[in-house]
């Protein structure tokens, strides 16, 4: 960061799974924070939390919460986005958004800085973060696109609960431990919490994530396509996806099969993807190296492997891409978002 | 069955997580046994079983186990096989072989019945039983090559650890209870337990099954890849695999992305589906109504469902196939081609 300046800072939906990480981020960046505010529904309100070691107590986010404040983090839900972000602008600060709410707005970047830094400059003060299984792809993917180009994408996902939030992960925790001690207990959370059915996540997989759309396809599934697009600038991209819950606490996983443009060996895609800003190569059949979700936990960093020539079609390839979904996938975008609207001088 | 003669049956590996399947399998067909023989190393001889209420004493398998023997299950590993099938075989026993060592063999059919029966009747002593994660594609993948043509595949899977044997559902269920008590248990068994190194499964996602081929696919995945081609005469195919085991105790799913030769709606592709043979279609996104592992245990079927056409490529089709990898894609398989044998006379 090229000044020395320090920012008012708001983390709306501090209690969450996501905003906890949004704050030990902060922590662990250095953040430049003059004042921190956590926010969230009246509900958490009165929460004490820790900052740098000092304690702060989470306060009811309502329009006025934001008077004074540089950077917002927005991760609360779309509902709380719609209600309270343009509240957050009006008052001055640039919102950082982790919601869908304004992702597919054509006013609103949708940025992954490894990606797409340079929308940020078009910010109208809402800056959207993408999907967690949309960020991790696109980083293993814009490296490609750049060097050889990228023609076609078939994604499936493989994604922990962590990403449906606090309750989802201690209904894992809880269903796996009764299903050990032969009790039976009966499934609420998943795979939409309103939702009419809800089916146990321990030891299942379960191919629904957020609710379906008129064509078949999930929310999730739609999101994966369309942010890639925006995210990319490849309107014409020929992308599809299958999104999968697994009982996995944190970490998603993504079988990813792509065309591209021209041809490259296995080992060129690898010197190139090793050199990649953000992502990690861990790609060694020899030494049974490749990434899994359970080690992914607690870094920032996109990690790829398996990389392989598809037998059939010289320009396919697959991959394997793995990355904590509370990092990357959510809370350290957002903080590298606004560390990006810092060193690039756009606030 | 037409003639209601009776056979002498033996299950080799009978103390193993495939073989406890087959012997449940033949007792709920009814099967014609007039005699059974468990078998099995000379470790688990002595175990004492039960078949349809009588006990039965494991004995160690050798070459004169099989004399009298008119059908041999094999289900053992592929040493076994190699050093027994012959030999039973020379003895007048029919095998029906679940390991990997005979199925590329161009002399020893490879049988999924809902696919290719037919094959039955070519063979010389020996029948190999596909790979499990083979079995539920080809059998959700065939009435699609017969009715509209079948040009290319590219499929993921999510597979069960008892896939691996009795000892991975135990290692799950361990390193799941350890990680729920905040304890630390070093794995031991996946991915391949004579391997270098072992990885966490609980709350996990391993994308290795089976070693390394030199091509940098798995064997599970180059298994999927020529076994699919044999079974489905399609020598040309397009098919590539990514094979990933998971925190599942029972049923492999496969994200199956396909490319046709005609066009079909999907409604056209459900009513395909629904009336062929194996299957059971559970495709209704409204319903919240997919296939999910945890759910497939106990059944012979295989589900298939999320069928959606691609939004890009008209002859682009994706589906989601679940099946009890230890029911059809073993024990079931195996006691079906043994039927098979009785029906089409070939016994």
């Amino acid at each position: 960061m090229q000044n020395k300046q320090a920012y008012v800072v708001a983390v709306v939906g501090a209690t969450g799974a996501v905003g906890q990480q949004m704050i030990s981020t902060l922590e662990k960046r250095n953040f430049p924070v003059k004042e921190i505010r956590f926010l969230s529904s009246k509900r958490s309100a009165g929460t004490v939390l820790s900052y740098n070691g000092e304690s702060v107590t989470v306060q009811e986010a309502t329009p006025d919460s934001f008077e004074g404040v540089d950077i917002a983090l927005f991760s609360a839900g779309g509902s709380v986005t719609k209600e309270l972000a343009h509240e957050a602008v009006k008052r001055g600060a640039i919102v950082v958004d982790n919601t869908s709410a304004f992702r597919m707005d054509p006013e609103v970047p949708l940025v992954v800085p490894e990606v797409n830094e340079k929308d940020l400059f078009e910010h109208k003060g809402i800056i959207a973060n993408p999907n967690c299984s949309t960020i991790q792809m696109v980083v293993a993917l814009e490296p490609i696109r750049q060097t050889i180009g990228l023609k076609k994408v078939i994604v499936s996902t493989y994604q922990a609960v962590s990403g449906a939030g606090v309750t989802a992960i201690e209904a894992l925790k809880d269903q796996a431990q009764a299903f050990l001690n032969n009790e039976e207990l009966a499934p609420s959370v998943l795979p939409v919490k309103s939702g009419e059915k809800h089916y146990q996540i321990a030891f299942n997989a379960i191919p629904q994530i957020d609710v379906f759309t008129e064509n078949g396809y999930t929310y999730e599934e739609m999101k994966m396509i369309n942010e890639t697009k925006k995210i990319m600038h490849l309107p014409e991209l020929e992308i599809s996806a299958t999104c999968v819950r697994l009982p996995v606490i944190s970490g998603h996983s993504e079988s990813v099969y792509i065309e591209v443009e021209k041809e490259m060996t296995v080992e060129e895609l690898q010197n190139l993807l090793k050199d990649a800003p953000g992502i990690v190569l861990q790609d060694d059949p020899s030494q049974q190296l490749y990434p899994m979700p359970f080690y992914s936990i607690g870094s920032n960093d996109v990690f790829v492997g398996r990389i392989r020539k598809d037998l059939d079609n010289p320009l396919g390839f697959h991959l394997w891409v793995v990355s904590d979904n509370l990092l990357k996938g959510a809370a350290w975008n957002s903080v590298q978002i606004a560390e990006r609207l810092i060193a690039l001088n756009i606030i």
